[in-house]
């Protein structure tokens, strides 16, 4: 065991308890946070909290896309999620590994953002590209608390880090919180459909009304009328009931 | 399937994002929720809700108490948990059974205090009081939103039900939440040791000793002094993460 | 351990791999079964099975319904299920409890129908009714196969029994297996409004909305338009992939 | 929480670690605990440990038993097991349910046997019989330990329960331990073969086939011969891994 | 997130239900797929099914082993199991690693065997080179669909994949189904005693005498001679119960 | 699947029941072993076994560490703890990743010092080091006695591998076993301070309280005051009750 101390020096400047804070949000491809939590964005993002994008790679090549059209579509999402910021990384589409390469990368953004919380894809999925990137942001959190290391930036340690759903996989998604997105659904949508070059088959969405249908029966589950599932493998703790439904 | 419309109307006339809620915690006996969940009826309490303790049962017979020291005993208890109530049913200690009748004093009560959330033992327990405790309370929670019954009071339905841990049976219990307890520990203390009847032996109070294990390890897991583990059936919904830790 | 041979004994006349079934649905009252697994029967009785449906009450009172009001609506529903029969038992709506007279009356039922597969509520649900009618039905299940027995007919085994989900606790349900309903979905709908005097809420169907929610997130889960989940405690075998989606 | 103290209390005298401990087995019926744990019940014994048979009811009737051939099969069974007394309460067999008087006349049985360890039926069962005898004896644990009260005997604590898999229900059985009977195996198939009322399927043994199957499993899952699994609600505690496979 | 489309194509042109499917089954070396699931595949192809069969590895080096006597036995071993095809990739015995080129070689034969269902290794196993299959084939079956890419083929995308036990690790076994292999057992033997190389020692084969226990015993979860288990990690959908014991 | 035979050698040449074992515990740094494990190391020390460490890194650098300072005390741990040798191999601190070559390294390790049993650091870590050193001891583990390689020493597998808790990440440990370490508590408090430029913050050491609370709780869980949490993937195998608490 190393790096102990960082561990346990105050983790996020901001505090736990005054309120605003700094998220970093992951995406393997531009497009994927936008299907999973885009509600969740929008909606931190209306509380008052700075939330942050990092795609992991520019999601080209695809059938309909080209370099140009998506990297338009992403930005124009950015914009409507009202993120802080959104990076890409130069990663290879299709062919993410967790290696030591990829992992210094997204450390080096995360002792640049300084995140309290990170939202980061659930390790279970059918596209590689998910499940590596859920890998190196789970070795990246850890790596840029680092010491003595030639990265760039201060050591960070990101208190919390949960995982979302990307829904290629379709498996019942364990969830240990449901947030209640459904007074950002709209705008959730609006900037899902940005992706024209990914999601438009003939004036169809197909994969968004996938995503509708998880997001109806996750709010339905806290009496809502649209939640986005997210899952915590360190418990949740809380200081009051007042945010939970 | 009956009484459907019950359940889809306004079910917290408090509203569930102003704030201010009700909460009814049900002790199998004088001292179990004190021991269970003493810290987070006092961070409840503090955090300006209104608390009301129901047991099910006066506690004795016990070993070295009686029914007047052990009424003083919760007596006191309640003050220092700065509960708004604490109403003992008359169900018999050690033979409680999960029949109409103790459903419908549990029911009534909630009619009457009419809570947004109920805070009731968990259903797996060694002593069978507490396991009849919890089925009581499940079936209570539906029956007092009856219409068209002779019961007293209106129609209610707690929007939420969360078990606590009470502390006979030594199982890892499996926490959805952990509310943390730190500030309010040494008053939840203070509370657990009014009942010298059931816990002073000879100036020790071994289970006082068990609880402290128990909160400190599940404070640990949200890097708290101590904590105090819930379980929701139901998923936990939020709208904000400001009370996350 | 007693009555084992009976176990042992040929469990269903029609055959394992013959093809056609009989299956009896236990509902706790008159609307759960519809609500629950409506597109199920449907499906299965246009698959050629044969399905019964027993209500443990009649339902009554609720806030809106009478006796005769219900009795026509169930009767209208088991019209259109396209059920062979529809049979109401006699005990009490909102206190049902499980008792050796109640699992009598269900197990002379199995010894009438004689059924090879049982679909019955999952014992985890928010209205004390449903859990009695979950454990009443398990314990009827092996009760009908008793000899020196003064119960009606002669000893039956259904060969196997699977939970279904009533919507009133919003739990993620534990899918054993998903039915594809897509076909049925009209006629479910056109069976479950029946109970104008249950769920008709000024002309809005909320109950409808919320059960429309589950079958098009299991949908999703299967890649069809509407799912219905089952849950099986023992493992579920096949004899070919055929009519696994 | 009531009966604090006791449980806190020295609980077996013989010691934990002294070696020779005192086990009381019960099962819903003669029968049920030879198929379920004959092999562990001769190994115990066969380690120095001292065993007590428990049986909740007479078992009769069946279809080709009688109360003196079913009583004479129980006596002979006994005997091979080894056991230190076997003991039948008079509860209804096929009707055992969880009632205070079934309860005491087991926590009697403990306050005179004064086990170290319990040995009980799964909770989870097809026969109702099994299922009560499960809770009953977790309740009779619990009320074994009450002072104050005109039970039989002296207060006692059985310091650990653990539940046997009972065939009835096709269950992947989730084990916390298994133990490995090998050298048993042969003693066991007599006991069980002591009930022909029961098992004697002219002149095959069905049932016998169902439980070798299952110890093959289980014995495979620990490299052994023959295996019977134990489930434990509280974690498992260890001194050493001598013991352990 | 990108692909997308591709996904939401007719995944298998010989349709979900007209019945026959091609079925890819993929073995880290030669002999797993036979002790694995050697059972499923005869049943399968005995219903009419197509079965390939794709060998991670050649197998060697191995104590007894050689390429000539290993590739005989593999042949051998597939005219028993009635396969349409045998491919052995050229992967390191003992070094599999889920890497890019491992990826595209699995993906390649994908492109051209066009399966509606692969059947690959459980993800926790002893033996590493059956880890990294199980990554290996979830991986390659998504970049199966990819388009622009040099692979060679068509974009495909098998509908479902299921994951089966190899008998190194003594786990239980997580079965979602239970395939009733009773009638194609004999065969089975046949088919794993090809490999005399690996399995026979001194006349004996305790690997078959493992995997015969399994089998027995996850049959009698199924009421069935013999039977094996199959892992989704998506939900089972069914369109009728007739193929379900 | 291959090597099959080696598998089915007796395992352990100490014989499974004689006693005496030799245990190989596994630590990614200096210290791990010692906070993870260290109570149980010594206490199976205390009772005739022989232990031994293998680090994966030297640990170094960390803030305040050095090459020196680490290794000296990492060799007054190991003569603390009472093991038989420490050794550790030359892996990148930081950067552990899954490679043959690291494989191979551990391999040569087991064939060096034959254990039973292995101890090694649970696969959900904070840390990636400890993630990479659990999954390279699996592998290790079968690759340790393969036939036919240029590896050093002679075939050899450990019959048993358990998991343990590194402190990193804030889970609930799913234990399967705890063991009670009570007795040798102190001393391993005592390792754990031979590492002051990890642990020592002013004289502080808020890593120690962190573990002290941790095994306060699973003591209590096992009625000891210190316990140590392991998992098993493959069940537990008991021969006698003796030394289960």
């Amino acid at each position: 065991m190393s790096e102990r101390e960082a561990q346990h020096e105050p983790r996020s400047p901001n505090g736990r308890r005054s309120g605003v804070r700094t998220i970093l949000v992951v995406g393997p491809h531009p497009d994927d946070a936008e299907l999973g939590i885009g509600g969740t964005i929008l909606t931190l993002a209306a509380a008052g909290h700075t939330v942050h994008l990092l795609d992991m790679t520019n999601g080209e090549p695809t059938p309909k896309g080209s370099l140009e059209r998506r990297a338009k579509e992403s930005a124009r999402a950015a914009e409507i999620l009202g993120v802080a910021s959104r990076t890409t990384l130069d990663l290879p589409n299709r062919y993410v590994m967790d290696t030591i390469e990829a992992r210094t990368k997204v450390a080096e953004a995360i002792r640049k953002i300084k995140p309290d919380l990170m939202l980061v894809p659930y390790w279970v999925d059918a596209h590689p590209d998910h499940v590596a990137t859920s890998h190196i942001c789970d070795a990246a959190r850890f790596q840029a608390k680092l010491t003595k290391t030639d990265m760039a930036g201060e050591p960070w340690y990101p208190a919390k880090i949960l995982y979302y759903h990307c829904s290629h996989l379709r498996i019942a998604f364990p969830a240990s919180l449901i947030v209640d997105v459904s007074a950002q659904w709209g705008r959730k949508i609006d900037a899902a459909k940005s992706y024209a070059s990914q999601f438009d088959v003939d004036g169809e969405y197909p994969v968004i009304d996938l995503i509708t249908r998880y997001a109806a029966y996750f709010g339905a589950l806290i009496c809502a009328e649209y939640g986005e599932p997210l899952l915590s493998r360190e418990p949740i703790g809380v200081t009051d009931i007042r945010d939970i439904i």
